[in-house]
């Protein structure tokens, strides 16, 4: 009786979702970077239609037939491999939204544009309160969503989990991130007790835009940014959007009295682009070339930032270019000042300030809260309790209000559950693909010699040109040879800080 | 047997068409601002969905349910007045696409890009034939067109004119541009022989850009734009693009060594800018919001540019700012000499870069030959041997090839015939409005004054918030008291001209 379909259809249904998407990412980014402040109003009634329209293309007639003509094995086999997967992908991404009551779908994007708001004057206020009861209501629809989509093997926060990663549970992170506490903390005592803290207060001498933007932008295009593919704009939280692979924008903040804000800053945002200006052209309007899990692709921005923004051998290079560029700034500073200045770590209150060292510990609390929350039901009023009680543990400090504290996040206004572990995963996956391409280049040599392409060609080859092909750990397997092994972060943070704090950890 | 609609019904659908433009116009605002240079096919592709959907919305069956519904009186009498005028919009706007059989649409649109290809070709060869066969084609294919939308009074021509504003006519037109050619011919007549030349030099000193916008971004905020709901970029031709009222956008280029070029130049977009941003907020996401007719919008840029932009009261006013601004740079040019160089006037041959005085002329030669191919089936082989024809009896000069001649503009590549008249009546307008804004305010004492908010209310209220509500010829007889009336323009460049070249024309 079914009408019979082939790949095509599934093609004319991805491709039309992926302009919609392209679409939409075109008018976020003008909204973050310079849209006229009074066209807001006019601009969210635009997004309302697009995302309507992506709704209906996303649930109608063509997308149910699809999904029962090709969830059959017999009808399945007869695409090729990769329209398979895109099946599998398409059948994966629509369950979050098919399965779930259209009034239900609606009721909960209200609440979280509500939930925003609230989350906004509780933090001018320095309030939770005012932020709490929104929490609960959003922790409460999300329980009642998790059943439509947990299968037999999933905790409830699994189910969340596996929204920003197929397969990620909290039987594995517990076991990551038990080492990573282990390690980091043996770590950070040596260092605290033995070690020699380095100054950094050059790093805040004042650099203008314009010479900080001259260092950067050639930089990052020797790092691998194509700027013919790709632009580069102020704005006031920096990101990277990506319109289609030959379409990657990068943004930035600058501060005078902090360059190094926007050059680790670009390094980053260049690497995310880099991977979406690189995905093979074959996933041109597929949901493999933008619908990257979010731990691979800052796994990439990271590289960027930390395995190379914070080597040793790559600073030696860089360095006289940067001094050179500065005019007399740093002068009196020289390359080993500069590089140990430009480690120091310490223990801080805000996430998104952290250094790379103690990043991961930021996510490792909120991953162990949000577990509490969804699979042990930790009442929410028992929330700033249990963060404070956590930071202290961990990092050894302790918010005095709630702004610096359990406010500091916008992701659980969005109902961003499960969100925060893929950026301690792309710290550690970085580190491990550092290691295996280690094995095969001289990492450091080339770094030291400014020759950069070789690392660019192997993370093309390895990583970026799959896009959302492979799943993080499939990549990770191919790419490394084993899985996620957390003790090559470790090893690496190690290794550079007993250096700059001339300390040895047994 | 038909469905009883509503006005909401014809509502719904306006309100699709006005998202759906507006998307549409920040696409190409961004193409032509800094869109990354590889990603054109892929931009090309998404306007290509969205035109598609457009013309989907536009002659489906909802659109052609409310034609058929609404065009029967006794039902169009059941919409409020406003209604009643924005179906006899849509009614009208429609005929131009639900007549052409979808193939010929098809065809017409893409043999209009391999037109532009074709056009751009044949100017990097400096060689008309290579544009010829397409230019014929495309005349083909339009005369092809005109019975479609033709009624009795119309003449071929007359049909292409009123797409660009409904009502004109070649009979009108021709009794027009009679007028300006005979005053104009005998204005310049005497400027030639017994003129005085003055000494513009000191335009090209250079000003580096940034002097430039620190001049010119507050003055065109004066002079009524509105950067909270607008915003300036760098582009190759300038233009604005509104997205909606709270959303226009002007750009320009710069010269270091023409700032006259920037000043004018943005002038005139803001002038476009402050219609779009002060249309009656009762229009929004119709077609009279956005659908403003050319010449009525141009008379609102030229008014900027050409009635305040060139007026000695205003510059007496502005050039102590200006002078300040650019430091050292025009300390030695008197206001006397500053003025009389700006308004240096010379018969040049390309159309945008002609002066005030001289402009209509350019546009009443384009006239004079489209109307001969429509009218009185001209042969395209003729048209070079016409073209330098008519420079030479209207303005004295004569192109020696065809990039300076023939070549110079994309608009017939675009087949947009009819349309250049819209940019004199313009000019005439703008003249006609200064005349009646006159008689209630002073306009010389308000710019000398610097006091320029009572122009903009002025504008505002007999103009600007119509949008396309009503028709130009409405719009000038509501606020001026009578039809287009060329001698004010005429009068008001002859009184400029003798002061500037001291001379008296009888």
């Amino acid at each position: 009786m079914a009408k019979q379909l082939t790949g095509d259809d599934l093609h004319e249904l991805l491709k039309e979702q992926a302009l919609l998407e392209e679409n939409m990412a075109l008018l976020s980014w003008d909204q973050l970077t310079g849209m006229p402040v009074k066209s807001g109003e006019f601009r969210a009634e635009l997004m309302a239609y697009l995302t309507k329209r992506y709704l209906k293309v996303t649930t109608g007639k063509k997308a149910k037939a699809l999904l029962d003509y090709y969830q059959l094995p017999n009808n399945q086999s007869t695409l090729s491999i990769d329209d398979q997967a895109l099946f599998q992908r398409f059948s994966h991404d629509i369950k979050y939204v098919i399965n779930v009551p259209a009034d239900d779908y609606i009721a909960f994007e209200r609440l979280k544009i509500m939930a925003q708001d609230a989350w906004a004057a509780a933090r001018e206020k320095n309030d939770y309160a005012i932020f709490k009861p929104y929490l609960e209501k959003l922790i409460h629809m999300t329980k009642q969503l998790i059943p439509l989509w947990q299968t037999d093997e999933q905790t409830p926060y699994d189910v969340l989990l596996g929204q920003y990663e197929q397969g990620l549970t909290t039987k594995k992170l517990d076991s990551i991130f038990n080492q990573v506490k282990q390690g980091l903390g043996a770590l950070q005592q040596e260092l605290q007790l033995n070690g020699e803290t380095p100054d950094n207060q050059f790093l805040h001498r004042s650099v203008p835009k314009g010479l900080q933007l001259r260092y950067i932008q050639p930089t990052i295009q020797r790092l691998g940014f194509d700027f013919e593919r790709g632009r580069l704009d102020d704005t006031v939280h920096p990101f990277m959007q990506d319109m289609n692979r030959n379409d990657a924008r990068i943004t930035t903040r600058w501060s005078d009295r902090d360059f190094k804000m926007a050059v680790l800053g670009l390094f980053h945002e260049a690497g995310h682009g880099m991977f979406a200006q690189n995905v093979d052209s074959k996933w041109d309007y597929t949901p493999f070339n933008k619908g990257i899990a979010m731990s691979i692709h800052e796994s990439q921005s990271l590289f960027n930032e930390v395995i190379i923004g914070q080597d040793e051998a790559f600073w030696y290079h860089e360095y006289p270019k940067l001094q050179d560029i500065f005019g007399d700034v740093l002068a009196d500073i020289s390359f080993e000042q500069f590089y140990d200045g430009w480690m120091k770590t310490e223990p801080t209150l805000i996430r998104t300030e952290a250094d790379p060292l103690t990043y991961p510990l930021h996510i490792i609390i909120r991953y162990e809260i949000e577990k509490a929350i969804f699979n042990d039901d930790l009442d929410v009023s028992e929330l700033p309790a249990l963060w404070r009680e956590k930071y202290r543990t961990y990092l050894g400090v302790v918010p005095e209000d709630d702004v610096t504290g359990i406010l500091q996040d916008i992701h659980w206004a969005d109902a961003s559950f499960g969100y925060f572990p893929s950026y301690a995963l792309g710290h550690l996956y970085a580190a491990q693909f550092r290691y295996a391409m280690n094995k095969e280049l001289d990492i450091s040599s080339l770094l030291q010699s400014g020759d950069y392409q070789p690392l660019i060609d192997w993370r093309r080859n390895h990583i970026w040109q799959y896009g959302a092909s492979k799943s993080p750990s499939d990549i990770l397997l191919t790419a490394t040879g084993e899985p996620l092994n957390p003790n090559y972060w470790l090893d690496l943070q190690r290794k550079r800080y007993e250096k700059v704090y001339q300390v040895k950890v047994d």
